[in-house]
């Protein structure tokens, strides 16, 4: 038998969620998309439950996260910004950090 | 607005639960309480449920985590061995440490 253990981070503002695994997961598939709906779509959500995620994140973030594109030959759509970008790396070096951190953790205790 | 990063951690064996926050929880119901039915209850859960829970846990554990103990003034109940009481704290203490790892973590970036 092995033992791993796993984990599972949140930011929170105002004891509300501001970013978890799903909001991550959708300014990842935006971030490829440039689309709200196709990224809902993608994820099985609905766009209005997209949307207010995005919302979400939005109004509880210093800067904006994601914003509309007008216009170019695309028509326009929806992009990230460049804090968007940030924070989406945030998560994930601590995700990592912190799964890397829990391995060291377990070790001390001898569980097999 | 504050940001606080939030957390929560299990152990798996062969990519299954082995302990997470509601085992937890029954053990440490049961450590207070000597009685499978009466944690069960109290989790508002039924004794099923709890019992298939502790089954695992012993199951999927090198030592037995929880006993039955019978006769007594009391008329016997359940109980917690040495390895169980140890879990509980291991538990706990990967917990907190992961807590103050993330604030760690969450400060190096600004967020605010």
């Amino acid at each position: 038998m092995t033992y791993k253990i796993k984990s599972r981070i949140w930011i929170e503002v105002d004891d509300t969620t501001f970013l978890g695994e799903g909001r991550i997961r959708l300014l990842k598939s935006i971030k490829e998309t440039k689309s709200l709906s196709k990224s809902a779509r993608e994820l099985g959500m609905s766009y209005k439950k997209a949307w207010n995620l995005i919302d979400s994140v939005n109004k509880k973030s210093k800067k904006p996260v994601v914003v509309k594109i007008s216009g170019g030959s695309g028509g326009g759509g929806t992009t990230l910004t460049e804090h968007g970008f940030k924070l989406i790396e945030m998560y994930e070096n601590i995700n990592t950090n912190c799964w890397k951190y829990l391995d060291k953790q377990l070790k001390k205790y001898s569980l097999d």
